[in-house]
């Protein structure tokens, strides 16, 4: 999309749009504008900016403070290295990227407009304008409530008083089409296009998607043993001993592997042994004016003593009581339950047969409403813990939520099994749950946002050109800007690793009760991908890229469920009437084998937990044969100077 | 110890000494030397060495063959520099050194006598000496057998072909004079001079000195708890729930807290974000030419898949069978125990009553002698398992060594505890357990060795000045060098360790039923300070240091007993008569609560674990300005180099 000068358009490859709120004052936009396009030496970045011109149909509403960000070339190589962005070399290894050294890197043509990816540019772009930081302003020009600190980031600054109202990459409207159909519009059994992906949307992304895949994959197995079991012993739950024990070594394996895999992939796109930049306090913090201890710069502080009290004293509270209100409505849901069956019971019809299923039905709908809810307290709730970093905020608010979602989803399935120990309904109940949670999941998540996008993009093309279709419509550039400003943001992978956790459980908890489990999730994963693939390429904003070197956090999550699954799966082995058969004569010795048995699994997984390697040897060998010539090549450095200056001053003695 | 020339002695501070074996060729010799003394631009070391002379009382089978080794002012710093020491700077922050900025290091004067400490120096020309290189020579001058890979180390290469016999370093008997007052001369109540150790003994030592000291400390709270147990609730032993449930919390508290302690140590000696170097392969490992994937030498390589055909089929194996042994050993004491107690039952006397302690005693000799047998062969199949990297051979002596202690120790415990369920024959044996191996050690370790020690130095001492007492003799430098190189050699923490493990077991298993464990285990440290101190300065010759910064392997086995100790805890707890009569009806209720109890306890001691961060807040602000500082600095460096181009530019365009 290079663009030539002339009719509002600019000059230059617009990558990063900037919206500022409509009653910006002009002497904050030339203030702004004029350090961004200042030189680094000065301390600007050095990036270049224009304003957005108006629509082909400019209305009076419209938000005049657009502006396009680009970068010449060589800015963005030389934003490459300082971000320590990792490129193939020349001999196949994955090295930090220098100017210096720039045709020795693999793709590297000279003109390179191939060598980045368009998600790496924006990444730069966005990268050096959050580095753009205040020199010895103590306000922004025209808006003296708007206070900087010398060293701290304007454009955080900016988006926390809502003078910048979002930063966002734009679409590629070529590239998105190459992807969008090897991706998810022709109908096939291959992969997905990970490397495509990862091109468009970056790293992050591309995990996820690699996850998804992975995951349903390692699903097959189980979903093929899992038919027959459901086929031939519809109503014998007691041979689910030998289902439950694949389980147990399933879950661990998976995950393990999964650990190499994900790193195969980090390391082949240059993430796995990158640096991570110094994180910038959040947007939203705040707190009294004080010193940095690890800058020296001066900038809102607030204490942690506080924050942990806000913790402690608030969040865990209110956490607490939503577990209180998922078990209050957990019970109700079992006197409806009750009350059903016992209508059924009294008259059996079909309608009654059909009432059955509905407090189930209800309840799946009501937890999935209780999730939705409790999200925002879960935001709003961190949002006020007041984290100062982007990573503690987001594993405080994974911590909360993971927690209500999981006790919310299982905790009836947990109180059937256990406690009531009654396998029809508790079968009966996974698969009204699985069902239900899947279906309002979708329609959620992608199609009910694209119904919406769809009304707004077919009202602002219909204004412009009047019977062409949707589909091949090519809007001029500031049209464009303005639709994609106005689609819904892309809040990260949190929900969709979330849904695949709930999904995990399911499947490793339970799926020895309802083997046909395993069979609805891969399902539900093939479907997850088309979804998903159609909600990032037409429904959202495009997303800056995330360069991640793993699934972070959900690991430990995933982790933490299959140690669950492993208890979960040994009791349901222990309550079972083939085992129970062993021990005609005593439940203790019955409970005691069990829970050593357990004890022995558990121990089992830890010490496989070590010994298989995270990385996979080839890649420990490319990472140590890098540090290995880095420090030769250094040490070589030293002599030789060393060696230089002997020579010096014996030519100065003589 | 600064020596002047003249009558044998070298003209430099000796620090290292080499023992080539008395047969090598002159020629050999010569080379070795001039190898060393050459410049490290020409492949060398740049350190000085020179032939030990004569001793004052010459005897034919003396070896001739033992060099000094020590090395100018200069040269230890920059060894200092390349082994990336850190130092504290003037502004109280630890930093790697450098030659450049020596001045801004707050304790170098110039001369810098006091900057390194001697085991540091000791520690550089070590290093200095295994990273002297072959160049081009195909084998060793005059010993055609030997050969050597270009790039290889030649000193591990003369060492593994028994050409070199040792290399040491040299104890400094004003310094050590002056430590051993300090350290175990004077009975007092204070802290141990941790400081000084490491200044003496490095960093390794110091470390393990610090964790006898924090472990015995830790055990104090609970010696004075069981104290009054002890003496009140005599044979009470269903009071023991209390103390049990202190136990459980007590061992995973100490254990976090001591890796902070840990880390703040490693802090102030600054091990802690030092690089660790590349590990060069063991003196022992051999296999086929090859090239090595990581440095592109040539190099003996050896299979991995051999190897762990070698640990899988053979040493486990192996080691499986030892603890078959040590199981049908037990059973042999129980079967003496037994007739012992049928002895006494049938007809008490006072020779019946102590009878019945025999079996137990016997029992802790024997489990002592095959603790030491059983190592002797866990080392004899590492060895054998051909290990590349020291720190991989390490892993798996430790390993191997621990399971079967643990066993050994152990399992006669459990089997009282839960198989006979016998409490009071539990206590009996832990005490004659713990009593007897305590003894036992402190006299292997310690007076054994030493009294070996001192037959030898009389003798020689003897030879020289007859009459004089052994304490203030000053022998010359060539006596007092092969009297070190006699002395034995000190085998590094592993045993120590070892110990102190086996110790903490008895202590958070069982002190429940026998509250005095901790009470005898704090007595043993103290001795064992003492012991240990004296086996260091006396008993052994000077060891390299060791630049730790943490216990290493042994954190991860401490942590797996505390795991164990949870475990067994609550099933002590849960075994009690008190806590019986809560559940009178249902065995199994009592079970079941008992493991959910525990289950919780483990999935709390995880989060705790989580929860404590490892590294305290003030080092972790420390440690991230330094980055930033360093990141900020090469930055800036980036930036002003890339405005003079632009500048030279403009220039040139003019």
């Amino acid at each position: 999309m290079m663009l030539s000068a002339g009719n509002g358009v600019p000059s230059f490859t617009p990558r990063v749009v900037l919206e500022l709120a409509s009653d910006t004052k002009e002497e904050a936009i030339t203030w702004l504008l004029s350090r961004i396009r200042d030189t680094q030496y000065n301390g600007g970045t050095e990036l270049l900016v224009e304003q957005l011109g108006p629509g082909a149909d400019a209305q009076e509403k419209e938000n005049p403070n657009m502006f396009l960000v680009g970068a010449t070339w060589q800015r963005l190589l030389s934003g490459a290295e300082d971000l320590g962005l990792f490129k193939e070399f020349n001999d196949g290894s994955m090295r930090a990227f220098t100017c210096a050294n720039k045709y020795n890197f693999k793709d590297f043509k000279g003109d390179g407009d191939s060598f980045l990816s368009t998600a790496e540019c924006q990444y730069i772009i966005k990268h050096e304008l959050d580095t753009l930081r205040a020199k010895d302003e103590t306000h922004v020009p025209g808006l003296s409530r708007v206070k900087l600190y010398p060293g701290k980031s304007v454009i955080r600054r900016l988006l926390s008083k809502g003078i910048l109202i979002q930063v966002f990459p734009l679409h590629e409207k070529e590239e998105l089409k190459r992807l969008s159909f090897a991706w998810y519009k022709k109908v096939k059994l291959s992969f997905q296009p990970l490397e495509d992906i990862r091109h468009y949307y970056g790293e992050g992304q591309a995990l996820y998607f690699g996850f998804l895949e992975y995951f349903t994959f390692a699903l097959v197995p189980m979903a093929l043993i899992g038919v027959p079991y459901y086929l031939f012993d519809w109503e014998d739950y007691d041979k689910y001993v030998i289902f439950a024990s694949f389980n147990l070594v399933w879950c661990t394996v998976i995950l393990e592997l999964w650990k190499r895999c994900s790193s195969s992939l980090a390391y082949r796109w240059g993430t796995l042994s990158r640096k991570k930049a110094f994180e910038e306090p959040r947007p939203g913090f705040h707190g009294v004016l004080g010193f940095n201890p690890v800058t020296g710069r001066q900038e809102p502080l607030y204490p942690n003593a506080k924050r942990q009290l806000r913790v402690y004293l608030v969040s865990l509270p209110f956490v607490l009581l939503c577990l209180y209100l998922s078990l209050y409505v957990m019970m109700i849901y079992f006197l409806m339950e009750g009350w059903a069956l016992s209508v059924h019971d009294a008259e059996p019809t079909f309608w009654t047969g059909i009432l059955c299923f509905i407090p189930s039905v209800l309840y799946a709908v009501v937890i999935e409403i209780m999730n939705l809810i409790y999200r925002y307290a879960a935001e709003f709730l961190t949002e006020w813990e007041n984290h100062r970093l982007e990573s503690s905020y987001q594993n405080h608010l994974v911590l909360k939520v993971l927690v209500f979602n999981f006790f919310n989803c299982f905790a009836s399935l947990f109180y059937i099994a256990f406690v009531m120990q009654d396998m029809v309904l508790l079968r009966q109940s996974l698969a009204t749950l699985l069902i239900t949670s899947q279906i309002l999941n979708q329609l959620m998540e992608a199609f009910l946002p694209y119904w919406l996008q769809r009304r707004r993009n077919k009202k602002m093309v219909r204004k412009i050109h009047k019977g062409k279709t949707l589909e091949d419509q090519e809007l001029p550039l500031a049209n464009q800007v303005r639709l994609e400003a106005d689609m819904s943001t892309y809040l990260g992978t949190f929900d969709d690793y979330l849904e695949l956790f709930l999904l995990f459980g399911y499947v490793s908890l339970f799926s020895c009760v309802y083997p046909l489990a395993a069979v609805l999730v891969v399902l539900n994963n093939i479907t997850e991908v088309y979804s998903d693939a159609f909600k990032m390429c037409r429904v959202f904003k495009r997303p800056f890229s995330d360069p991640a070197a793993n699934i972070g956090v959900w690991q430990l999550a995933f982790e933490a469920m299959s140690v669950i699954a492993v208890v979960t799966n040994c009791s349901l082995i222990g309550m079972s009437p083939q085992v129970k058969a062993y021990f005609p004569d005593s439940d203790m010795q019955l409970i005691l084998w069990t829970v050593a048995i357990e004890h022995g699994l558990l121990a089992f997984k830890f010490i496989l937990t070590f010994l298989i390697p995270d990385v996979p040897k080839h890649i420990q060998i490319n990472l140590s044969r890098l540090e290995f010539e880095s420090r030769e090549a250094l040490k070589k450095k030293k002599i030789l100077e060393a060696s230089e200056v002997t020579k010096a001053r014996r030519l100065g003695s003589l």
